[in-house]
């Protein structure tokens, strides 16, 4: 199963690259710095899926066993990671045309906000019928949990902001896709580190 | 051969997501609304190659050994997987064009009955060559075969009704991936204890 | 280096399907029946690329180890494998055009006959700096390098006919891959063995 | 970790030929000469790719332990990696067409040297870590690492050129694409060895 995910992952994350494009008027130079929404999407929606990523191999790490069940849960998972190219080409496309960003850029944070769910039911259900091994040296899954409710929250606010002012959603979503790769408690203890060092 | 085979598996699901696409005329809405031939093809499709995927898997993890005639069924399974995407671009754009509905439906019920004969020549040349490992413990693969035979008859019937009245053919494919792939039995017994925890 | 090169193999044998396409004029059935060059080139491709695929894992399945030149060998092999869906492309696009069909036969048939090239040159390597293990109870192997400079030569011929006659190459190409495919041992004592057990 | 990065290369490298393709004007000979540029975009971005995945490999082979960081350090090296089609399908319709050359050229130079960048980075952090296992009887990683500062410098000196005239700095790409995934040590030991057994 860690295989199918993680190329399925690897697949969706690279597929991104297809909806990049520019496009006339203008010169090259303006072209190419006219797509930054292509980029902007491109990249927060690589953070995610990356994201994504990483929490489902924190799990599958520390998988005992798997049921029918909870391959089915994890194909959900992968059916709307894979539709997220989708609104990310319709969000990128947008950017530049106000008529249709509520609709798109609404519809992009309803998927990005599925991914999360699908997610976490299929956290839910691998700890609800134990089928974690019991120990758990690696500390990656807790912290992924604690950041769980408050990105489902942030991300509720964001889709709800997003339908009254479009460009602040997907600021937003740049700024939960950041806050989810990131590591706080590493990056802090690198930080400290490096600032102990150089004393 | 299963880091390979599941590499198409999982880029053939993959590529189902390229083909979505919304088209003017109409609001964004509108637009977006219009397309759901697309996402019921897209979510029909990725059911199925995902029930054969879990098929394949069911059977690859109980294979003892491999032969080279083994390896050329797989190749086969694999063509008539990787060619779905094919008609079900024909069938997403088909669905709002009354004219072109029999020819596409229809090719799209003969795409998805390859898939299960094909995975099913797989399983009795397997069985045949005494290719699987003698012990069974793994209780999917039964239950999987269970399912063949009026999945075979099921997608037959829906062919034939398709040549008359297309739109059902697409329904009755709706539902049969989404029988094909909801474990019956586990089900059952996730939902009786449930019952019974709150009783 | 395994998993690597079984990805690009399943990427570049699932890219295939992208560039079946319908084109007007005409009713949707004829349309699906005249799109057969397609299917056709499809078919070729794919039982061109499996086959690599099957010679490329009977010989990984032996290797002892491998050095940094194998490894660039390799890559060779992969970038003749991941351009095949280009001039497939073009072939199928040119069946129905006899003014370009001289040239895109033979860039297809060129390819090919590279495929099978770049493949035995890793053979070879491998075999003349002692990469393989030395045991060979596997007996793949000797049977795919037994029908290489068949193919060889009649990819060569094929090209060559190509040049006068380019629909005949395409049928000679089909009839290759069918040969270099088919297990031909295997074949006949399933077949000896079948007809032995229905008298 | 690495299947799902083993995976985004061979996904991204095999993604390159999507953009290979032919315009008339011109017999059709023509125009699969005059594609030529298509061609060579094509052969640097592969082996480009290609250097970045052996690096990768060698990298990855000897990790005795990965941490969050450096999971995100490989998400960033995957990022650049998967955004190169894009600036391999400007440069490509760039060389029939000086006017945007400049531009789309050092837009490709820039994310050449990103990839080597984000690829130091990682092995950088590797090693300030002590990820790797302490033992180094892979000599592949040592060459790399001697090749590093030399390619980064002509890399910054190729952009610069670039800036002038776009066609040397392709050029200059091409060659140092070579540079960067010829085994130098490993050729010339094949070298004087055949020398050897000639005399």
């Amino acid at each position: 199963m860690e295989g199918f995910s993680d190329g399925v992952f690897g697949f969706a994350i690279t597929l991104l690259v297809i909806d990049i494009a520019i496009h006339p008027p203008g010169t090259p130079l303006q072209q190419v710095l006219h797509a930054w929404p292509s980029y902007l999407a491109y990249v927060i929606s690589f953070m995610t899926i990356g994201t994504a990523w990483l929490v489902h191999t924190a799990m599958t790490d520390q998988l005992a066993k798997v049921d029918p069940i909870f391959l089915r849960l994890n194909l959900l998972v992968l059916i709307v990671v894979v539709f997220l190219p989708f609104p990310t080409r319709l969000v990128a496309d947008s950017l530049h045309d106000p008529s249709s960003q509520r609709v798109f850029v609404t519809m992009y944070g309803l998927t990005l906000l599925s991914i999360r769910l699908a997610g976490s039911a299929l956290d839910w259900y691998a700890r609800d019928q134990q089928l974690y091994a019991p120990r758990d040296d690696d500390d990656d899954l807790p912290s992924d949990r604690r950041k769980r409710t408050p990105l489902l929250i942030a991300d509720a606010v964001a889709i709800a902001i997003g339908l009254a002012v479009p460009e602040l959603a997907v600021a937003l979503y740049f700024g939960l896709a950041v806050y989810a790769i990131v590591p706080l408690r590493e990056a802090a203890r690198l930080l400290s580190r490096s600032r102990g060092s150089s004393q």
